[in-house]
């Protein structure tokens, strides 16, 4: 497969202008921002006009009602998005820490320096929103963004990113600080991936088809946001009512993002007392439970599951659930189907507690509280990009800060090595 | 191609003793590793003989005298890797750090804990001492390695890992800890790059060939350890006595390495006086030497070099010499033919040097010192796996800490959320 030559041009535009957004100030940066969430509120009636066509072009292909939702733009939508760009300005700059430094025994001296990723790659799918969250915090942490969006969108993304590129070039920052492939074809995702030339990290926004087409074709750096098959796990000393409020929320209070738990995981020792009860408070709000022959020998109304409904990200009003001899197997049931996301426990006991976040190996360990606070809001990085279940570069939510690397500066005085 | 059974039954070998030694305390990863010496030791007679047999095939199929020389295993080669070993037994443990923590307005307490990666992969050449090298630095920083070496190593790569094995075993870890595979096949190795279910991070130690069948193949994170074409600038500035010694332990001291520099550029203020005295210098050390038009008019024993020679790593007494006609002429001559390795800066002016370690795009920047520090051991972290000239996760030289991640271990008091 042939990458398009439109493709290397931007890469090649996008290097170029990562060079200047390198050193630039923090102010000339959140002025860039600031300037493009005006840009983008001036826009507004030629945005919502090409959301109009790609919404009618879609629904004349025959969309569904949730990706159709997911595709519009309404004013309040846009109103949202500028105000992101703005909350981003307001956010502290990554870039320029010096995480740490030292003297060596010779005299020189080395620091270890934050400095921006250079590039950064985003393919992402029918959301013509993330075209101004993923290039205003990639502007924040001084990366220039390589944005590839779903063809639905397209007409949507180029309006959008026509706004937040004037924008920048207002502020006086190069406008290929955010560069929009506009071919829609296969071939053009493909060659976002294989850009290694000119692209230091791709970060697919996703399902699976799209995860696991980078796993096939990329080969520049990649960071996945990945599945969450998030488990909460209720020990033998959890205060019960703790536990049914934490596994109602996390189950219950959103559904179809990664950080909703899919699977129960209950100490055998106090099944009998809390499983009929979180049964009942789950299926009451309409979930449906699966589960295994000791779950159901409690509550028959759980259906019978299949080991892969144990790995199943449900995404749904849906819930597999496990009985624990002990800790140790809670522990083993979550490591063995968990994708590495975020795992939560509810129990009083500390050396419980201790030992689950020793552990269980996933980006997040919880100890009572909601797997709903594994997101960057949450945890306070004021903006979020994804949410990483691999363990290379970042894990976990990914603020501005996981989208910088650093440099070694060394002075020295004239050293040579003998 | 299909993956060999056998590669998938070491991958999850690892894994589990991955789970084991992600607990392991420090005193026991060290009591192992000394362990693992004193097995080396021991088993000195068995290593030369199978070393000898590998050395005899090499020799029968026409291998070169440099790659017999690093396939050899000496009585004193063998006492260096069980040295290497007890000194990383000696290092700071990086597993358990807790990297930064903060408390959320809602009461939630967050803390980022360094966290060991899990299994490292590592496909090397044909050097045996990478094996214990590789071993001990994964084992330190509580990773399990599957190890893959070249097939003209292989009966030294086996004995050696026996000894290992055998040292981890009686301090009380798994064996596993260290996996060698030990079907020399391309489907071994490709299937080690793929190893998505078992591995969290390969490092590929060996020159472009591997490198290109990494990008080609892996499906798994990888750290490319790649090409490193250090430049040396000396600035208007320099003071030209340090410049020269600079130059010449760059270029000459050792010059098969990836921090020994490729490429000369002379600030043209100073380039008619320092230009011949270098020039001299340097092909009196044997250096040939290639250069630009500009080069060429002040020193006409330089060659003529090609736009390729700027970009070549020689790895050999060559250099290319450019004359750049001010400072950000020379910082776009280093980040155009550059690899992201060490580039190096000579002047006794702050503002250029600052401006050199702002804009120069490279794991290392340095002034006023040879290129020749950018190393683990220079750096003062006692072991490295590799030189990262990418930019996720690692950049630069890799120690122990390196081959670690974080998890994140969030405390909460029955906290949902709303």
């Amino acid at each position: 497969m042939s990458r398009p030559a439109s493709v290397t041009d931007l890469g090649r535009r996008a290097r170029d202008a990562a060079r200047v957004l390198a050193t630039a100030s923090t102010g000339l940066k959140n002025d860039a921002l600031l300037a493009a969430a005006e840009h983008l509120e001036a826009h507004t009636a030629a945005i919502r006009e090409a959301n109009a066509a790609d919404l009618a072009a879609a629904e004349a292909d025959g969309m569904g009602a949730g990706p159709l939702d997911r595709l519009r733009l309404t004013d309040a939508r846009l109103a949202a998005m500028a105000a992101g760009l703005r909350q981003v300005a307001g956010l502290p700059d990554p870039v320029g820490e010096v995480i740490d430094g030292w003297r060596r025994p010779n005299g020189l001296e080395i620091s270890r320096v934050r400095v921006p990723l250079g590039v950064v790659a985003i393919i992402y799918e029918n959301r013509p929103n993330v075209t101004s969250d993923a290039a205003g915090i990639c502007l924040k942490s001084g990366n220039a963004a390589i944005l590839r969006g779903s063809g639905t969108a397209l007409r949507s993304n180029l309006a959008v990113a026509a706004a937040l590129r004037e924008g920048f070039a207002a502020a006086g920052l190069p406008e290929d600080c955010l560069v929009l492939v506009d071919d829609p074809s296969h071939e053009s995702a493909v060659g976002v991936m294989q850009l290694t030339e000119y692209v230091d990290c791709l970060i697919p926004r996703g399902g699976p088809a799209l995860i696991q087409s980078i796993r096939d074709n990329a080969t520049v750096p990649v960071i996945i946001d990945g599945d969450g098959n998030c488990h909460v796990v209720v020990d033998a000393a959890a205060d019960l009512d703790r536990a049914a409020a934490i596994v109602m929320n996390a189950k219950t209070q959103r559904t179809s993002v990664c950080n909703a738990a899919e699977s129960l995981v209950v100490h055998a020792a106090i099944a009998d007392e809390f499983l009929p009860r979180i049964a009942a408070d789950l299926q009451s709000a309409g979930v449906r439970l699966v589960g295994d022959a000791a779950a159901r020998a409690i509550v028959g109304s759980i259906e019978p599951a299949t080991e892969e409904d144990f790995g199943r990200e449900f995404l749904d009003l849906e819930m597999s659930v496990a009985i624990a001899p002990d800790l140790g197997a809670a522990i083993d049931h979550v490591n063995r189907h968990g994708s590495g996301h975020t795992e939560a426990i509810v129990t009083a006991d500390l050396d419980a507690a201790r030992r689950f976040t020793r552990e269980v190996d996933a980006a997040a360990v919880i100890v009572n509280a909601s797997t709903r606070f594994t997101d960057g809001e949450e945890f306070g990085f004021g903006a979020e990009i994804g949410i990483s279940t691999q363990k290379l570069h970042a894990r976990g939510p990914m603020g501005p800060r996981e989208l910088t690397t650093y440099k070694y500066v060394v002075w020295g005085d004239g050293h040579v090595r003998t």
